[in-house]
């Protein structure tokens, strides 16, 4: 059994989800581990992952949208010092995912045909995300 | 360190809450790993996974009023060609989880006397859902 | 590679997020493994695992108000036989998470600068959670 790790940066410019599955297939594929267990995990508290429908781009559009309704700008928060665009963002964090595990079998993601890997920013300002992936198994 | 996997198919007829803790708990007894790691990873994006009180059956009503709720079927979204409950399956499947991971020890999943696993289905129609079954972990 | 597990207790005396890095980070410390996977798995169904930021403690009290709002408790529930706040308290548990796993790298969990790991209660009476911890790895 063995194990390696790598940290992705992505850089966002606003909200929305941004793709990043070809980049996490790509890393894997390098790695030597054939079967066993990728975890993603993102360092931040206004920005999220979550794995959606990748064919249709208005399901983005309407996540976005839900999210926005669920947790306004315009919202009474005592968090406010970090922009009005913060609290919202620290609650679609908590309604979404902190980290996410994917088994991999003979080089596979076991990711379905129409699930992607998405980084959800949450913040109005571009930000340059950390995705940590770290990857356990063995080469056989 | 040893590891194996299985997908368990879970064939589902409408929306709702079907437990699947008896099969997980099952294949986990059958093979020789006896401590480690078990993930889950649902290779959908309109159906997801959850732990849940499986005692008293009126939890998951509520739990599916609750989601219908916040996300509904009458909602404006741009995304429709795939029928009125495709977007809201999307939103409720950010909502929960897509992927569970639950530590095994000397046997026994770490799961709490009132915890089930379940498949939560968000389309109308019947499906047939693939959820991937990955164990880590050592016979001693 | 080696594993190791351990139960962390939590007395929770009311609704609102504990925080547990401290006592997660001292644990870790303690275990042979400096490179691996952490997993965080708490074994009920009215209480959860958040990972948020750990710098204003206003980010923990409008996380609270906004789950407060989203399953009120004078929701009209069908599971009420154990009190106005279980049937809120799976909702929130729902929508948040009952397991988290963390990477280790040399000794350091990949936790952000700002991120802090919760216990997130939802229950109006103390409490003693059981958080199951497993660490997956190698010394060195």
């Amino acid at each position: 059994m063995q194990q390696t790790n790598h940290t992705l940066h992505t850089d966002t410019n606003g909200p929305g989800l941004y793709e990043i599955s070809s980049r996490v297939v790509n890393w894997c594929q390098k790695q030597a581990i054939q079967n066993g267990l990728l975890t993603l995990f993102i360092r931040h508290t206004s920005a999220s992952l979550t794995i959606q429908e990748n064919a249709d781009p208005d399901v983005c559009h309407d996540l976005q949208d839900f999210f926005n309704q669920i947790a306004p700008q315009q919202g009474s928060y005592r968090h406010s010092a970090e922009g009005p665009d913060d609290m919202p963002a620290h609650i679609k964090t908590a309604l979404t995912q902190t980290q996410l595990t994917i088994p991999l079998t003979h080089g596979q993601l076991a990711l379905g045909t129409w699930q992607g890997i998405y980084v959800f920013e949450h913040r109005q300002h571009a930000q340059r995300r950390q995705v940590v992936m770290h990857l356990i198994g063995e080469d056989f």
